[in-house]
């Protein structure tokens, strides 16, 4: 019978003890064999993780994050928005404390670190202020953000949205799955009432700074030495449709030179926004392609495309975006470039570097939490973790143990910078 | 209150009496009107027709053909691939009948004649007969073939491929719709035994020759001054699969010189097989396509597309085929080409001819029901009506009334020759 390994697979290979802290090291390891199991099988190494919001293995993924608090003493609560708190220290409105945490849950299929690291790491760098005898003299919270991959219905940062008032809960509460499952029905099966499920003002107001850590989606820092990053932005990005019409014909008996196939007409579309974003040192990229009719037997008479587009500034995501107007993209969605908050940035910086960090700056092309709550006014800080694949919603993600214990290390100075020491 | 039109929409500017046989065209434009709101909306001309096989609308049909049958005096029954067969006489294993008709179900969102044309000419031309006095001298009898289109199951001619044995019942009851319905339990809701499902070869038997009009699927006869064509041969044609693969990777983080899109890989497929079309005079149609995993905001990871391919001859289709060898195709179904019987071909013809009709000969590039029953070796023939358009499988399918009736004409000249006459 096989034992359970001491350490996920993904980290099978290395000496924990090879890390700056074994302590650390150990315990986070733990944490991830704890969950590895949770929508995934730890017996195939190398394949993906299923955690889909407010599924069975999200729900354990909550049951586990609330366990965990407890042996730290720490009180969990769930806001209005189903997002998991959990406080070490009492905040109040007027007293804000100072939050960290990501989120549990993952897309189909996806790696293991976004975003258990950032949960996991927070709750690490409480364990190991708490063993080091920190007393913070402000109040320091987990969040554990409900649904951030917007994965099963469609939405991403759908806990943080709702939270903040950026999505109406009536419209959040419609969404269906693929399935046709309700986020309404789905929150009345996880046990939630969905008549309370809203924006929570109480709730956000106890966070009075904000750091989220999270794995790099992306390869800045497998190309260098350091193993952390600060974020500096999230980029602009958003998502526009194309529509390509033909005239949909038997496949068999029509001639080749009497079609309007909207297939072929559709064709060059997905290599116009390759190019457009390598002209404009940007992203974008045709995910999704409905052809339609869609019968093997029947000449394409509409051709729906779908492209994501995204750059580090929006004059850049104009310009690349611009390249496409022959093609009448329809707008579906854009987010304009979110800053960090630039003081609190500086601040974090200079503790960093005080503790010998060289934390280099980074924007971000993904989407995150983090970028709701600074939309939201409270100030926010991104940490970055070394991404040895520079892969990402792929089970390739993958970064060393001895990385994330420096992204601990990291966050227990911006923790400590922020909640000062009570005596 | 808008009144019923004595003709179909799409018959309406026409005027009925300029056909040569005002009779005829007035019973064809009645059928066609008694069933012109089963599955499509006569309110909105130009637009489709939904009869998928075994829905509440080719039920809806199917009682409408044994009500039309029983108003001819003939007996109606049904064969053990649910198959509606109507007979005018009695034929027995020994003395077969001679056979006609074609199918009612369509293709989704489909035209109006393929293939009832060929069901309502063959009823209409029965009619005409017995107004005129004929008695032939061996049984006439009228097929309605179950889901000849394939567009439910995914498997055309099913009713034919069943009744001689081509498709194992098994493998056709196994068979699931896209909403997850199993032929088994569609042919139950609509109250057949699919225990007793399968081959007949006692209702096969009592076909000793089978004639099948339908209309002309291209723009042969749309070019002539012909209405009437008859049918050499179906073209071999077939299915391919091609698959490219590629690394599903966030579509934001991930820099554009480190792709593998396998979308971007995939393009040039379609014009490729555009290309062997025309090299090879065949046809050659990407109609089906899909991006996996289809996340707008995934770089494919993986695409499989279908090529439909047919040529007039066997050594067309494997040049046109062996042009795409690069993509490596994986052929998933081949029918070879389907010559309808010669002997009979010749006496049809020279009966046409003799009754004044010019008749050319036309191959298919569509399959029929008239293919499967030419393999199960009943000697068969194809008539086709001009087609106005050349367009298949849309509502943009269209022959005029005049033509139709000089297909009933043509139909009544077939049976009359194969059938003879009692005295």
């Amino acid at each position: 019978m096989p034992t359970r390994p001491s350490l996920p697979a993904f980290w099978e290979a290395q000496d924990p003890g090879a890390t700056q802290d074994p302590v650390v090291a150990a315990d986070l390891a733990r944490m991830f064999a704890d969950i590895d199991a949770i929508g995934h099988d730890p017996d195939r190494p190398g394949t993906g993780y299923h955690r889909s919001a407010w599924t069975t293995q999200d729900l354990a993924l909550r049951d586990w994050f609330t366990r965990e608090a407890h042996a730290l003493d720490l009180e969990v609560g769930v806001d209005a928005a189903g997002n998991q708190w959990a406080w070490w220290g009492t905040a109040a409105a007027g007293t804000p404390g100072v939050t960290t945490g990501s989120h549990l849950d993952s897309v189909p299929d996806g790696g293991a670190f976004d975003g258990p690291l950032g949960v996991l790491s927070a709750l690490a760098a409480v364990r190991h202020m708490k063993a080091r005898g920190v007393a913070p003299r402000l109040p320091i919270g987990i969040l554990n953000a409900s649904d951030e991959e917007g994965a099963r219905f469609g939405i991403a940062c759908f806990g943080s949205r709702v939270l903040t008032g950026a999505l109406a809960a009536e419209v959040a509460l419609a969404r269906a799955d693929e399935g046709g499952t309700t986020l309404r029905e789905a929150l009345t099966r996880a046990g939630l009432d969905p008549d309370t499920y809203g924006p929570d003002p109480a709730a956000l107001a106890l966070s009075g700074t904000h750091v989220e850590l999270h794995v790099e989606q992306g390869y800045a820092l497998a190309d260098t030495a350091q193993a952390v990053a600060l974020g500096t932005h999230i980029w602009p990005h958003g998502r526009w449709r194309v529509d390509v019409e033909g005239v949909p014909d038997h496949a068999g008996t029509t001639p080749m030179d009497r079609r309007q196939d909207a297939l072929l007409a559709a064709l060059t579309f997905p290599s116009d926004a390759h190019a457009a974003a390598l002209a404009h040192d940007g992203r974008a990229t045709v995910g999704r392609m409905e052809v339609q009719p869609g019968g093997a037997n029947v000449i394409p008479g509409h051709v729906t495309m779908w492209v994501d587009a995204r750059a580090a500034t929006e004059q850049q995501l104009d310009a690349l975006v611009g390249d496409l107007a022959p093609w009448h993209p329809l707008q579906e969605s854009l987010t304009g470039s979110t800053p960090f908050d630039a003081d609190l940035r500086a601040r974090l910086g200079g503790a960093l570097v005080a503790a010998g960090f060289r934390a280099p700056e980074l924007g971000t092309a993904a989407g995150h939490d983090a970028g709701i709550l600074q939309n939201a006014g409270i100030p926010t800080a991104m940490l970055f973790v070394r991404n040895q694949t520079g892969s990402s919603h792929t089970p390739a993600e993958y970064a060393t143990l001895a990385d994330c214990v420096r992204g601990v290390e990291a966050l227990e100075v911006c923790l400590t910078e922020l909640a000062g020491r009570a005596s």
